[in-house]
């Protein structure tokens, strides 16, 4: 009996037309068939969010051999609920990925990416799963050269499967030559705001929110920030379960 | 010198008029000083996620003694960024609280809970964040029985801190008769969904997220979701860092 090729599913939050998600599509047709189910336009920023005041819509854009596009008005997150309840009904996919994301999601951005929010939905349903984003937000940004290290993580994932409970945050540092690969942790770090406030024509202010990253570990030679500044793709192996244990037994003493 | 009293950032994912926020004050009133900066309707389900294709407002809606509120038409995470950045300029809170949310935020809740949310961004900021919810729905749910919990919770947390990335989620029981707390771990679980598929009159077909909780490990006594079961308040201890330094370790003999 043959081997049938692998099944995945796609998704992103920069939306189906993404040039980010037509490379990935490119670069994984030959390691499997795909489905691509994502947002009808950008929905970054949208973490793990869900539409619960609204119905959702999901439209079949393109078909051919090997590759189905949808597109829905939903969140990421609803994208992969939509996938796995409506459309993978008989036949399960074996791998879910993300991206690539325009603009890097290292460090805390995984609590606020959408991209992100669509590999937590599929690891909580116990599916193995990759997300991907290139640190570079144009919408031009050039994929290309990550491409070869995109299938290879890929195919290993396909292969060996992800412990349940566990996903990958994979960045992709803006060089023409990558070095290589990093196994990291999640650098400490956070979003510094400045917002921008305006007056309203109308009376009263508005705001629109900027901010720039500030890394607090700048030299934490493990982490993925660092890895990305020295030109290396960051793996950083992820789970959902956010327990902190060590907290959880110092708590003991407390008086509660 | 006379010590000062607490200032407390309050916030939600309710609303600011939602009766579990209103109750929250009335429980926080004798603690401290309060600000609230809640979103002007509900924002269930919006997890992490920030506003950044519109421009926010905020605007002052209540002011007396200990006392301020301000709603906001952004998320609950945005609220804190407005909070943390347009009101709390010379005087940083001593503790952030987000709730009381109508409805569980146990097991893998937290990632898609706008209340938790709340927390998660105070907690990035490096300020001591609880979330609490009742495991009810209704809009009329009465969280009485929580109170004198709820005032030591707070008051462990302003006199003990937390530790840098670390946060509480606790979750509350129905009952009259609540048995104490428990620390806990998250529950392994997940959303069985039920799409509620309806034809559109304009053609095709559109979708309700609806959907059953499942708990994969109902018997672990150390879980959050048994410790609710029991009639105990559950405290899990909550982490920023996601990475899964298991995983990171059997990786290392991956082909990358």
């Amino acid at each position: 009996m043959m081997r049938k090729r692998p099944l995945i599913l796609l998704s992103n939050d920069d939306g189906f037309e993404a040039k980010g998600l037509i490379s990935l599509i490119g670069i994984l047709r030959s390691c499997g068939d795909l489905v691509v189910v994502a947002p009808d336009s950008g929905r970054s920023g949208m973490s793990c969010a869900i539409t619960v005041a609204s119905p959702l819509r999901l439209k079949l854009v393109k078909e051919e051999e090997g590759l189905k596009i949808y597109k829905s008005n939903g969140t990421p997150v609803d994208c992969v609920k939509l996938a796995l309840n409506q459309i993978f009904i008989d036949e399960k996919p074996d791998l879910v990925i993300s991206g690539i994301n325009h603009g890097t999601n290292s460090s805390v951005a995984i609590h606020y990416s959408g991209t992100m929010g669509a590999v937590l939905e599929a690891c909580m349903n116990g599916f193995p799963a990759i997300g991907f984003s290139l640190d570079d937000h144009s919408m031009e940004a050039d994929f290309e050269p990550a491409s070869q290290y995109i299938r290879k993580i890929a195919q290993n994932v396909i292969d060996r499967g992800l412990p349940s409970g566990c996903c990958l945050n994979v960045n992709i540092p803006v060089t023409k030559e990558i070095k290589g690969i990093r196994l990291c942790r999640q650098a400490n770090g956070r979003w510094i705001e400045e917002f921008d406030k305006r007056e309203h024509p109308k009376g009263g202010y508005y705001y629109w929110l900027t901010g720039n990253f500030h890394n607090d570990e700048p030299d934490g030679p493990d982490t993925d920030m660092f890895a990305l500044k020295e030109g290396y793709i960051s793996i950083v192996p992820s789970q959902i379960d956010m327990t902190s244990f060590q907290l959880l037994e110092s708590m003991k003493s407390w008086d509660l």
